[in-house]
């Protein structure tokens, strides 16, 4: 068995993580997903400890001071943050751990934890990434232009990554990523005792 | 585009890796096989080019002397090689070439051309490696031992190597490379203007 590791999927606003990342975990049965903390209150269909978990600002400073995440953010009045324990536990038990995540928070775990796999999720087309930030349609023509404006700086940091994937077909952008998983699971330096896992076995 | 590159395909006699690159180059038609160059006499059904480039042992001795080569070893009288030109020219084509080869010759490549991509094919048991030797019919009880030593050494130097697939059905072993293949082709660093390529498109 190879051991476990932190899968980041991540990109720019309009590039499809989310719908990516949910029919991933829908077809690969063999990864974890990675929930994230937050201050804010659940919405009415939100279940905490699935959507995200939802805590106390309290305890949320109190994660922060005690170097308890892998990445931590403050987006409007609220705090957004991936909790180390859960990762790591799951790393040690040979899990790969899916983590959905913006670019800023990406970079934020690329200084704590290189050894994550980093995948960089990309638009066919600019266009295209326009056409998907608009068919949100709870933003205003100023709301979507920042967004634009910063998908369009945030592309910039695909070096910082490992691989990148075109999502134009999301089908193809989940294969992509599930041969990813599988080369990664290839790697000599996920194994431990290669040779006597063969010579030992009859 | 992605950049080309040289997949080294090795492993101990036994392990199947002349069986495995044969179905792999049947089902991938976007990948170049490297051909040897020898300076034996070509078999009744070998064709020149296609099993082997069949040179003289002064042209062999030239390349070497000029650096021509990947790597190169003399097997009982004879020398073998495979020659820079080919491979880097297709590299620059943006080709993926397979090199399927012995570990002593992906070690050489190793220390001269550490850009390829190196897979280490294993053995499931050595019992079936040892059976996998038998079968070939074709060597003495020593020679058979003498193989079945030397690749029992072999398999320490799978640390040297990037992936490591496990032959244990021929169909599975293709799958995975071709899946280390495509994740390959997915690194960033394999890639020049990422960005360009997805602004620039309309």
């Amino acid at each position: 068995m190879s051991k476990g590791f932190l899968l980041v999927l991540s990109g720019p606003s309009g590039s499809g993580k989310g719908t990516v990342s949910e029919a991933l975990m829908k077809r690969a049965k063999d990864i974890v997903f990675s929930t994230s903390i937050t201050t804010r209150a659940p919405r009415p269909n939100e279940v905490d400890g699935e959507n995200y978990f939802f805590i106390s600002e309290e305890r949320f400073e109190e994660m922060v001071a005690n170097d308890e995440l892998l990445e931590h953010a403050f987006v409007h009045t609220n705090y957004y943050g991936t909790p180390k324990e859960f990762v790591f536990e799951q790393i040690k038990k040979g899990e790969i751990v899916l983590l959905e995540i913006d670019v800023q928070g990406a970079l934020q775990i690329k200084e704590r934890y290189k050894e994550a796999v980093f995948v960089f999720l990309i638009p066919p087309t600019m266009d295209e990434l326009r056409n998907r930030i608009i068919k949100r349609g709870t933003e205003s023509e100023k709301d979507i232009e920042t967004r634009f404006a910063n998908a369009f700086k945030e592309l910039d940091f695909v070096d910082e990554y490992d691989y990148f994937v075109v999502n134009d077909v999301v089908e193809k952008a989940v294969e992509d990523i599930e041969a990813i998983i599988v080369a990664e699971r290839l790697r000599v330096k996920r194994h431990e005792n290669i040779k006597e896992n063969v010579t030992e076995k009859r």
